[in-house]
């Protein structure tokens, strides 16, 4: 697949492209794992985000609802979109992607032509210090778990920690499920709707706040683009509600550099043991 | 279709029977109507949640996410059930709801075995009145907006309104886009997962409390059950976080009797004008 060097890393990784026959391919960067070679749930996110925006005749993705069947592995990939129902307002699409080992995510897809007018309401950010003052993900190897290589993800997407939820890193753990940063990519892209889909699942899970540094796989992920975000950083903030029964729970609200509420997600994850 | 008269209204109404050549049939219910003869998209997905459930190894589901693609009639639908990976701890499967019309709600469904051991970490209730310093929503026929017949949702679901969020219905909105209130069947059906996914869309739109008496159509719904409710009131919060560009995110939260959350829910909806 024929590589454009002046798309950003994430428009690269991210790249479909129509295959002979009809369907849509894209490669799946190992660059964007988690750790252990399992690529990040928002990042492929966003790659059926891109399909299912390329076959509407709406620009953005408003609501993805993403089924975790299986992880794919790094490479080819195919991307199934049936459309659904279509009007001015919004259309629906289910959008499968599938490596060589069959289905991995399917997606329902509502697409739609978001604008960056004022809020009738909007929840406002809340107070954090400055980028300068946060602890960079990637500068802190130790923020990994023992044994797992700093995730690719975290040397894509720059995240800074405030501090007050970054204990956890340090032998200190909140014991609240809260975690709260900056971001942004690593080579200066912008945000857009696609970025915010992959910054919806790019912190480390909530339970690493609770001093539990496993792994917390996504089954289910819904994510909301609510606005055009501001160029800057972004305020991305994941907090859960309940940890029981080998589940967890994790809701984000991401902030653009204005301060507006531009995204949501919420995912329920198997907690880590 | 038979009616079993031992059963309670709501499964009754959200009962599933095999049909000759193996699909899946319902009967869906106009007496669960949110006004002009739309059904609550709630009570929908309980019928798709029986559905995933009576094909799935596992007893309960945990996480739905729907797509609504339009309003089905009452009458018979049916409900096409493809499964997908399953294993010990979940299954998944994609369930398609249809009228005569064609396909009205696509559905992931995720379906495993809840319990009601202790939770790791969980977010409390908010304090509430007790149910009978709240305000019945049936017996309030002025809460429904002009010109609308009372739901029939709100003659099945007995929703006790925290006055603190009713203001609306006394021409005082309270300016926040939140409502609270108890919920229980008015027949006395104990609560139980499929009972928490009707619950999990059964308030009026959170607009109204801004002064907007519209209808927010539901556009995408998911619902996680975190764990079998006790007997009892449940305790139903939704809220939303921005309300921008015609578009409103409803975010509900489910307690059961003995204060522990154990559903939750987000939607994004059409804003009502």
């Amino acid at each position: 697949m024929p590589q454009d060097d002046d798309l950003s890393s994430f428009d690269a990784a991210t790249a479909v492209h129509r295959a002979e026959g009809g369907g849509l391919l894209a490669r799946l960067d190992p660059g964007w794992d988690v750790g252990g070679g399992i690529l990040n749930g928002g990042y492929l996110l966003s790659v059926v985000a891109r399909a299912a925006v390329r076959e509407s005749p709406h620009a953005h993705p408003v609501a993805l609802a993403a089924g975790y069947l299986r992880a794919p592995a790094a490479g080819p990939a195919t991307l199934t979109v049936q459309p659904g129902p279509s009007g001015r307002t919004l259309a629906h699409s289910l959008v499968t992607l599938a490596d060589a080992g069959g289905p991995a995510l399917t997606v329902q897809a509502t697409t739609a032509t978001l604008g960056s007018g004022p809020s009738a309401y909007s929840e406002p950010m809340p107070e954090v210090p400055p980028v300068e003052e946060c602890v960079s993900v990637a500068e802190h190897r130790d923020l990994a778990p023992p044994g797992v290589q700093v995730p690719g993800l975290s040397l894509q997407v720059d995240t800074r920690l405030d501090v007050a939820t970054a204990g956890w890193a340090f032998g200190r753990p909140s014991g609240q499920p809260v975690l709260r940063a900056w971001m942004r990519f690593a080579d200066g892209r912008e945000p857009d709707p696609l970025a915010l889909v992959t910054f919806a699942d790019a912190l480390p899970p909530t339970s690493f706040a609770m001093g539990n540094l496993g792994w917390a796989p996504t089954v289910q992920l819904q994510v909301f683009v609510r606005a055009l975000p501001a160029p800057g950083w972004c305020l991305v903030e994941a907090r859960s509600s309940e940890i029981a029964g080998g589940w967890v729970d994790e809701d984000y609200r991401i902030w653009d550099s204005t301060g507006r509420l531009v995204a949501q997600s919420r995912q329920l994850a198997r907690a880590p043991r």
